[in-house]
């Protein structure tokens, strides 16, 4: 069966017979003209939308149906997480081809609501309607975040050090491997690690909050284009330089192998490479011991660099013994 | 130029500077992982979304840029007021083609822009990816409430008469005239209310609050299905019966000589033409001088029947002086 063999109300339908059940501070839930819900008080909300596309994004012929799903919302809570918000409510707008099966929608719903479900956010309401092209699944998301605590990225300072949380070039090597063996069925097995980062990456929701509450961090942000775009965001915003040390780069090891068998440089690739998901944050020296907390999150978090007054967004590499100073590779862009 | 032409954070700006400036309740506004913004003390908040997709919503062969954002954002507020919620943000989503000029994709935030503006809602951020199909804009807004005053389909009674605000079957007729001038250049002159009807929808807003704030209503919903599926579905959620009176539809007069002229019965049409957004409310004989405070909103309310115990939806037609009942005619389907 196709969704084309559906009614919209039977497709919003099967959206929520997948979902959680309601929280008490949903008054009204799916079904009426819009969703009405109870704010948390002496609370602020963090609100952020992204879209996965088709062909853009995400590639049907090696992206599992319940990965998209995942991703869709993976994507939004990362964006959460990075302004230190605990997510609370999601709208799902779903535009879907006609020739879409409807056991894939379902996955997709549930690699939605399943990641919902790990992170207690609420799906209170969204959109079905048919797509002449692309899937595509966009995504609105909030969460709550005390006065004075959301994390910016515009307020970091000279001489804060710079961390990232987990591994960097995990998912851009992940999706090479899903790339090439969808090209070349049989020829190369993809590492099993990467290629979950990729599908499946894990907002990291926890330290996001922890770095919030405690105010560790002085600015944040997430990697979805990549360290070297997340390093430059925050230095242009925060009116500060960087300077990252490559050997302190936490690189995925099997990443690794994997660009340095292809002759690339795997420290251009891990900083140039999106799609990791991780948390790019900086903090004061001195506030090293509240990072202790934060790590109960279960991320390691790794020094990486400082910020400077150059405004220079600087990598600093030694090879055979002799340290060099280069400009940070550009990021991941979305248009050229 | 193209919008290809321009990098993801170009077009970010592009749409920034044509927003009005930011309420003293944003806390961070675009530019970061999310926005902020402090909810409003003691109201509840109405969410929804809703995607304008090209080819399926709009046919940019007829329809200006500007009322392709126009329309993207008055569908949203035409939800908010059906819950009898005042808007108050919208995240905005853009899927954009490559080939789409920069200019017109100006002029589409400017539509959206100037329809934000008269109703006092702030786009507070959304996201800009490419398309690799159609021009899809989906817009997620909120408007706030006060407790117990949102306006549900599910709460109309038996004996509660039945109400439309404007008048039904324009916008209708004016996507018809719209299809036929592009077919046949030069060949009729499309009516120029009716094409600004279906261009330029002007959602309820007013009149969506005031009932909701005087309890004029006891369920509400608005017409983007068109009258038939939104009594219909006010219906099925109370768990009543609704009796139509043909002769008392509010039927634009450009449209129902339209339809007249193409041999249609004009009363079928315009029960089954979609894109009005007008409101459908309930409302209690008793209630009736309430009315008047929600008629200062600008819209006329039109009493176009009442609600009956026996779940069924009824038209009552008179045809030379004989009176007969039929089933309401079904609305627009999106997917079938």
């Amino acid at each position: 069966l196709l969704v084309s063999d559906f009614t919209e109300a039977e497709l919003v339908a099967r959206v929520q017979s997948r979902l959680a059940p309601p929280p008490d501070w949903l008054v009204v839930g799916i079904g009426d003209d819009a969703a009405v819900v109870e704010p948390e008080r002496g609370r602020l909300e963090a609100l952020s939308v992204d879209a996965l596309v088709e062909g853009v994004h995400f590639d049907r012929r090696f992206t599992p149906p319940d990965a998209i799903g995942h991703r869709a919302l993976a994507v939004n809570l990362s964006d959460l997480a990075a302004m230190g918000a605990s997510p609370r409510w999601a709208l799902a707008s779903f535009m879907l081809p006609s020739e879409l099966s409807s056991s894939d929608f379902d996955a997709i719903v549930g690699g939605l609501s399943s990641l919902a479900a790990r992170y207690g956010v609420h799906v209170v309401g969204g959109n079905v309607t048919r797509s002449p092209g692309p899937l595509v699944i966009d995504v609105s998301v909030s969460g709550t975040v005390k006065p004075r605590r959301a994390l910016k990225r515009s307020t970091a300072s000279a001489g804060d050090d710079l961390y990232v949380t987990g591994t960097i070039g995990g998912a851009a090597a992940g999706l090479q491997m899903l790339r090439e063996a969808s090209a070349n069925p049989g020829h190369a097995q993809p590492h099993a690690g990467c290629v979950q980062k990729y599908l499946y990456p894990d907002p990291r929701v926890r330290e996001g909050t922890l770095l919030g509450r405690n105010r560790a961090a002085t600015a944040c942000m997430d990697l979805s284009d990549g360290l070297a775009d997340g390093v430059r965001q925050i230095a242009q915003a925060s009116g500060v330089g960087v300077r990252l040390e490559a050997d302190a780069l936490p690189i995925d090891s099997a990443a690794r192998q994997w660009f340095e068998a292809r002759g690339e440089d795997a420290v251009d690739e891990a900083l140039s490479g999106g799609d990791d998901y991780e948390l790019v944050f900086a903090s004061k020296p001195a506030a090293r011991g509240r990072l202790r907390a934060v790590t109960l999150g279960g991320a390691k978090l790794t020094r990486i660099g400082v910020c400077t007054p150059s405004l220079e967004t600087l990598l600093s590499r030694t090879r055979d013994g002799v340290q060099t100073l280069h400009p940070v590779p550009r990021g991941y862009a979305h248009f050229r």
